[in-house]
């Protein structure tokens, strides 16, 4: 492929024009298809994606819609390729890139925001006022991997060099696809103040953001680090990544069960994860006074909420949505330090020509499936120098 | 009145061993009674109280109990001063202080925190983790004037040095006691951040808080600020106070409205002081994506709210109780100076005596009342030397 | 002159080709020549320049060569356009801007940071490490007007969005040079915490960033406010702004003068805009312990410093170029609400042809000169259709 | 001993009357006497004392007398005990102590704030502005161990319990002596801004604050950490508390090392803690653009720093004294979860019988001293319950 005047690539590596990559039919539908390969602009890189881990988002989006869509109510988009947690190798350099190199190995957040907004320029990228504008007469430069822009389920993907961590060479690509699942737990700790060592911190809800909650927590000194769920074998697992107590809310009330636990105050900090119906509310409950709680999760429906509660008490309540702040980079810093094994949440790897099949896995839970990773077999022409 | 050893007063002025103060009888209920003038200890002084403010959680301790008995089920207290907005003159310093002087004027904050809590080492005393507790084997030094220890509803109560706030001359007894409530709206917009100069701000309610956060918004500079609520009276004062803009939500959505002012997008900040059941939704959607609300009000009722909404946007929301971090001082510093003109939001004055009409007043809103102020008629021999 | 494709402009107004523009000579030397009109690209607009005020920085490129060149020893730029402080009229807008719009005025300030590197990613955009990185292969889009791109002296300039400021129409074309000095002394004060109401403040230095940093702190509800300097006249601008107290230092001892207003124990905050020998030290002593001192100034040799006093009062420094922040749109927003007469500072306005004189009244102070502007007279059809 | 009313004891452990205490004579005399045990009171507990560590500040007292005097010129005090770096076990609670309990182990650190001026009521309680003040007409409460207050270099000690940190039972006495020494470097590292996964540290000055600046800057997931000093035995040492680098400035120019290792920009944080003359300037032209600072010592005459290269870079320049905002809390939470070995820095114990001889060998350094602790053998019947 002839890569524009000012885009770098390693010559004795082409880059084909055209590459196969998944994308949206019908809610619910996800062909194989044929797309141009993207050129890198300005302060943009091409990835050639090696792995893709499977979110929950992406299955709403495929079964929903992006959430621009969910929420404008606009047509369902036919040809979007989605997949946000990706990771892969850099193949080519948009002009004026120097911050990444050829062959090196990149894994990616999701947020590139525009830059201009008041947001942007307070460093809040995640809730750039430009969300989704980055189209014809509104280009503001805004891009969401796999939301708003498309994503990595497929052979190639650009991405803004703002969205790109560098990957250690002790970790695997696996392992590589969790760090923005990491950079999500550490934003919402980071939003929470972050310095939580010796304080106590319950996660609420085992699912992977939970989970490396859990991780993340603890690599931060945080003790006693509680986990509350539903399945004792996520518990078990959470308990390997450093929570110093489980709490099945099966079997007990969580609230009782973490004041229990510390001394009848409530803990510091809440990581909510669960999406549970009245999770808001035991969250606050469990928080002490003047503590800090952030949802990472909601639920189906508006709960109700003791309003009062959070009042009387002084309770500061954070919504985060993705992994600002660059919250990713300090989480594969604690990851490339091997203080958690993230990949303890990897249970299967798939092919990427079996992606309906490993979607089937996530959002089925097909043998207790956590996180399922799709990988690429990417040809021998297709490899580049540094491999 | 001998006062002890290291209690500093004017012999000139002889403070009486026993003073009139009402007290809570059955719910309801407000007797006069005789109760001993109270000794300042280390780190207090004795006020003699010349005017109090009546407050809408007077009326609630008057008619439920103090918060404490509300939410722990404790017997109700029948020999209790309530009363927390009060100003008055410096009458007797307690052991070492030299902070302020006999014959000053000051006015007070509510919460003097224990001093020794992981909150109160923050600086957080608003949510002493032993609230409520200075009494017996449980003594940590904790006072919440009128709330947890008796009030201004008296001649003369002690008070911490950390609750006092001087009073310039040039301000009237009245206008003293309205510090604490343009505190309590400082201690919002300082929670939200407070560099809210040419941000857009929201306040949601024009009760005494809203009324005064309206005025707190503009001296700090912020642009627009809109006033919502039902009465247009109230709004004409919001307008006098700062407000760019009000709407009256009898006549106009207020969400929309919000959005219609400030070109679409939300505002910065919203400060919520309606206590109404869909409050809570929708200061949500008057901010914009990455937006502060701070929750001085809560409703009767748990609401529905919107997490989802949140958590999408990545909304972050405050609770608050009173007055914390000293943002009376703040607050006192802008009407010394003239920067609004609080005296807008006081409309009677009564006798102590008269305090059972006074609060009826209050309670019934009888010509539009907004803040009722009763006043002590020292006699002469109880007044000290500095007047 | 014909604009590319996807920038928009005023047919009716047409943009000539080429303009007046004063360049950099020989040190000291500035000549007037003419240069192409410049394209607005991406997130950028064409200004053109109706008023421009000079600053000491200015002198300091004139005279010495842009920092970046005194820092690093490269070749003193001959063809470079100085001027930084200027204000104008929105003509074009590059591809996608809608944030404002032709016959907009607007002023400037100086930093477009990279939107790449850690700082910006942080919000810290003045402190960009990609500074002067704006040309051909390491071109990271950083401009700073005037210090590392062309400025104002000129009669068209293009800005990044991200530094300008909408100017309201109360405000004169020379007040509206001035909202970037007085947003560095914003940004000073926000570095400082920014919560100032009732706390003091000392100023060191009457210069122009000085008596706006007396400003804005007085309109941030600072009390006292000090002002200290060499000058009377100067210092008596200073009360006009807000000052509560000014000391020359002439007449006594800084420190002592301001522990003695302030009550012995030193003032919470220093602005110090002298760049006296030792004002760094004075700083240190008249700031009480856990005090923060902004730095807005330097002397020219390195002073001799009291780090152990430093040390053993827990003093914070800030060192600080510039207004970083978003602080002028802060400080647009006090003068937008008449909050402090800027115009104090302003004494002299020349027309852009006589840019040499304008200077010699600026460097040399010739009667009394503090800020010197100059304007230029467009002719009628390079007027814009809104004015 | 009887102990007052309201003063709880374990009688079957009797305290005695007196105790063995050194005191200081003339400068660099250290005398051994009998004291009086002195009896906690509200908010205070009384500590046997079990280990204390030597601090190079202790050497500064002994030698020259407390800080309070070096600055103020009061007489020499001659009946002083010094030493706060201690540990021990609650042997009587004040009155209304129940935040620990008689048997437990403790280390301490210095400060107690006073809890009623400006920087108390912030949280800022190492930067009280009633320092010292604790006797008399003016007692405030301040309380700082071994330099305002008698300290541990006898039997017993009262302590607020606001200096108190639980020991766990993992850490042997001499390791709970180091807590405070490092909770002084988690306080520098949380000044900083304390999220510093990821990112890239100095620490200049490999003493015991240097050294635990490594280990708890790592355990916050900094990369790379780089240590510099002038003994390499000493640098060995901080390679395996955690640095990724270390630079002997005997034999490289630190600043050129730095950036050589850091990739030629400069870190983002640089610690100082070697009191060299020129390590201000050297730390600010480690650090790069936007970059801090933290001043942990400071050398004996004032350096000449270049203020010029701060304020253009916009670099932050924190000085600290001790330990603040609960960071020894943090730091004793790092080191129970054995996140790095303190003890490597413990280098010889003697019996507190022999504190003359162990001083030698601190401030000789004798046999490569570090850490000297001394112990206390207290007799059976001192012993209480719990051990």
């Amino acid at each position: 492929m002839a890569m524009p005047q000012g885009v770098k690539t390693d010559p004795s590596h082409p880059i084909p024009e055209t590459m196969k990559a998944w994308v949206l039919g019908d809610p619910g539908e996800l062909k194989l298809t044929d797309k141009p390969v993207p050129v890198p602009k300005k302060a943009e890189v091409l990835v050639r994606i090696d792995a893709v881990a499977i979110c929950a988002t992406d299955l709403e989006i495929i079964y929903h819609g992006p959430p621009a869509q969910i929420e404008g109510g606009e047509p369902f988009n036919k040809n979007f390729t989605p997949g946000h947690e990706y990771m892969g190798t850099v193949v080519a350099l948009g002009p004026g890139v120097d911050e990444y190199k050829i062959g090196e190995r990149v894994t990616v957040e999701i947020h590139a925001g525009c830059g201009q907004c008041k947001r942007c320029r307070q460093g809040m990228y995640t809730s750039c006022h430009n969300y989704g504008k980055n189209y014809g007469d509104v280009d503001k430069g805004h891009r969401a991997n796999g939301f708003t822009t498309d994503g990595g389920f497929c052979e190639y993907q650009v991405n803004n060099i703002n969205t790109l961590i560098h990957v250690d060479d002790s970790m695997s690509d696996e392992e590589a696809t969790l760090v923005v699942t990491a950079g999500t737990s550490m934003y919402g700790l980071t939003e929470l103040g972050g310095l939580v060592a010796g304080e106590s911190v319950v996660v609420t809800g085992p699912g992977p953001i939970g989970l490396l909650g859990v991780a993340v927590a603890k690599a931060l000194g945080a003790q006693p680090v509680i986990l509350t769920g539903t399945r004792d074998n996520r518990l078990e697992i959470g308990k390997k990544l450093g929570a110093d107590h489980v709490v099945n809310i099966r079997k007990e009330d969580p609230v009782e069960a973490v004041k229990r636990i510390n001394g009848g105050i409530g803990v510091d900090y809440v990581v909510e994860c669960s999406a549970a119906p009245n999770a808001v509310n035991e969250a606050c409950q469990m928080v002490n006074r003047g503590g800090k709680v952030c949802l990472a999760a909601f639920p189906g429906e508006p709960p109700t909420v003791d309003v009062a509660h959070l009042v009387r008490n002084n309770i500061y309540v954070y919504g985060i949505r993705g992994e600002g702040k660059s919250a990713t980079h300090r989480a594969e810093a604690f990851m490339r330090q091997k203080r958690f094994d993230a990949t303890l949440i990897h249970t299967h790897t798939f092919e990427m020509g079996d992606l309906l099949e490993a979607i089937r896995y996530a959002k089925d839970r097909v043998e207790d499936a956590i996180k399922v990773v799709v990988k690429n077999k990417h040809s021998a022409e297709g490899r580049v120098a540094a491999e």
